[in-house]
């Protein structure tokens, strides 16, 4: 990407190279790995981290997501969670900082027959893509995670489904692009005009949709945190995903005591967290391990994560803006997929070929609900609810 | 009660008549009812009203509460029921506060056949001893509370059974007793030595153990708050009290959209909240009014309340202190108790003679578990856990 943009001005040695909207861990990927390589980058967001990724559970999860009619962003997945112990290696070298990357694998379960049945019907799809999906006899469940509930009919190990800590990530990720040289500016951004640089970068997740006009829309998640008592880890160390009376629930076990229990997935844009939600969450999460009746109840919290048409992200320029490259509606996936994200955007914003990961990201193939130009951003875009309804 | 009690001094001049410990709903009214009869008060508290009245409901039901085997606590909560709409009229005289005094009434359900069969025993017992309780037939139920699940089998309406909001009523009382002359001294007393007055009343919720040495035990509560969506009021009127597959839950809507869900019953001294208990919580009052599940679970929190051996609280001197007044071990009967007990342990300061209501309530009741003089006060009194332990 080079300077003959339509917002290229004269003044270009004050002017950044990069603009990124939104330093979550998406936008703090992309300025680390921007300004690593030299160029001069600027990050805008009034409240770093504060989006999707504060309520996000870290599971690094490729092959328990890979889902009946998702199969190309299966691979997107695949590819990112394949770039992590190398990303998360340079990123605690860099940084000195502890980001929770565990690797124990993922364990999925089935607690009722019917679960169970509903559970093995996604396993032998998964296997038949060739992933790493190993069945085991309740026994070797047990085995592995004593603290199953006697009556989980059964399950099958992920093991090269890991777990990052989102929380902690993020600080890391902001060390990261501070020292490579990126600048933070605590403002918000209203419209793309705000900001001015050769090439902006838009990351910030639902608030997307008003800046450009694209096709995200929020997709509310409830999610809970619970602390194992008198400050001990979790009794179990596995993630767990498991069916329980039909509510699809994971369980992901932090060393410090926390488990993260979630999450629910709801066509709507508000943040409150209902009784309702919090009661199956909890309901699902005690029948599958019955320890977690006494542990403690630390926070209740609803996130909105950015949403597409069809579940995969946004990655490359705007229709018609060079200059203004879309990173955003990761939906469920923002925290596995951000190292392939923060690689594919630096690339594209140091003007190299497109990767042919991209094709099917481009900005433009929604058609003409597509985005829209300055005009159409400038006055906010679809109302997400619409879009919404529309998809839902 | 006059100044020949032990500790008399000579300084009486500046010395207060009363030192309240203890500014929750029963030191608070003792102090307005002390101070409105001309004597000199100082309540003593570091956090006034952040004791077990910060989770109470505020139920005045001494209908609904009157349990096999407590029959003379039944009449002690129904004596002070009779006293709580002149009560709330003089205090809102007073202070022009709105404490949420509500008439409504409290509907009794049961969800199951057989949480309705352990209903009717209940309700059958209350009747025998003359209480109004009227069993409705499930078509009348619905006409009263159209939000009751279909599936409740019956219900009885307890119609003198009525509610405040606690945390309106401890600011109210607070205002009424400085009004009537009444100091508040922020700062907490570790033993009876640490005031000074002709007389002490210990208003400590369950502080008074290790005060007193008084049979005192911490028994945990969890309560949740709901708030109706929207900012409207909750879908029903009544305060609601259900057995829910076994589960014994209450429901009660304030006019502001709260709905307060509480509470479990637990010997244990924590306060944290646990994922088991929110669950059962949830599960019984989203099965009783299925509203609920869409309703914002705005809070969820532990208290403690300060329990005797007989459930009944502790009224009047210490043996062998008659300068010392035990105003504690309401137990869950705190809100509903406070005018009688503001009334009996003003008369007491008086000096007048003791009102025969309090003879099952003295301090010596519990024998060699009973009070301590201030050298054991001083060493803290036995372990509340112990006594729990032996009394649970």
């Amino acid at each position: 990407m080079t300077d003959r943009s339509p917002s290229a001005r004269s003044s270009d040695r004050a002017r950044p190279d990069v603009a990124v909207v939104g330093a979550g861990p998406i936008g703090l990927a992309i300025a680390w790995r921007c300004a690593a390589r030299g160029l001069r980058v600027v990050v805008h967001d009034a409240a770093p981290g504060s989006g999707a990724s504060a309520v996000a559970a870290g599971m690094l999860s490729p092959v328990a997501e890979a889902y009946f009619g998702e199969r190309q962003l299966t691979e997107l997945l695949l590819a990112s969670a394949a770039r992590w112990p190398a990303f998360a290696a340079e990123l605690t070298e860099t940084t000195g900082a502890a980001i929770g990357y565990r690797t124990e694998g993922t364990l999925m379960v089935g607690l009722t027959g019917d679960d169970l049945a509903e559970a093995r019907r996604l396993w032998a799809y998964q296997q038949g893509l060739g992933l790493p999906v190993t069945p085991l006899r309740p026994s070797e469940l047990r085995d592995r995670e004593p603290a199953l509930a006697p009556r989980v009919r059964g399950g099958a190990l992920a093991p090269t489904d890991h777990q990052v800590d989102p929380r902690l990530l993020v600080p890391a990720l902001r060390t990261a692009a501070q020292r490579a040289g990126a600048a933070l500016v605590p403002q918000a951004v209203r419209q793309l005009s705000d900001v001015d640089a050769r090439v902006t970068v838009v990351a910030a997740g639902c608030g997307a949709a008003a800046l450009t006009g694209l096709p995200v829309r929020p997709v509310k998640g409830q999610i809970l945190r619970l602390r194992a008592p008198d400050g001990v880890a979790p009794g179990f160390r596995h993630v767990i995903r498991g069916y329980a009376d039909g509510e699809h629930v994971y369980l992901v076990p932090r060393s410090d005591g926390e488990v993260v229990l979630g999450a629910t997935v709801e066509e709507r844009s508000d943040t409150t967290v209902t009784a309702g939600a919090v009661q199956r969450l909890l309901r699902a999460g005690v029948d599958l391990l019955p320890e977690l009746a006494e542990y403690d109840l630390v926070e209740a919290v609803a996130g909105l994560r950015p949403g597409t048409p069809d579940n995969a992200p946004i990655l490359g320029p705007l229709p018609g803006r060079p200059d203004v490259l879309a990173a955003t509606g990761h939906h469920r996936h923002g925290i596995v997929l951000t190292p392939i994200t923060a690689d594919l955007i630096a690339d594209l914003v140091l003007g190299g070929v497109p990767d042919p990961l991209l094709a099917p990201l481009r900005a433009d193939r929604f058609g003409a609900a597509g985005p829209a130009g300055p005009a159409m951003a400038a006055s906010g875009g679809p109302e997400p609810t619409m879009e919404g309804d529309r998809w839902s």
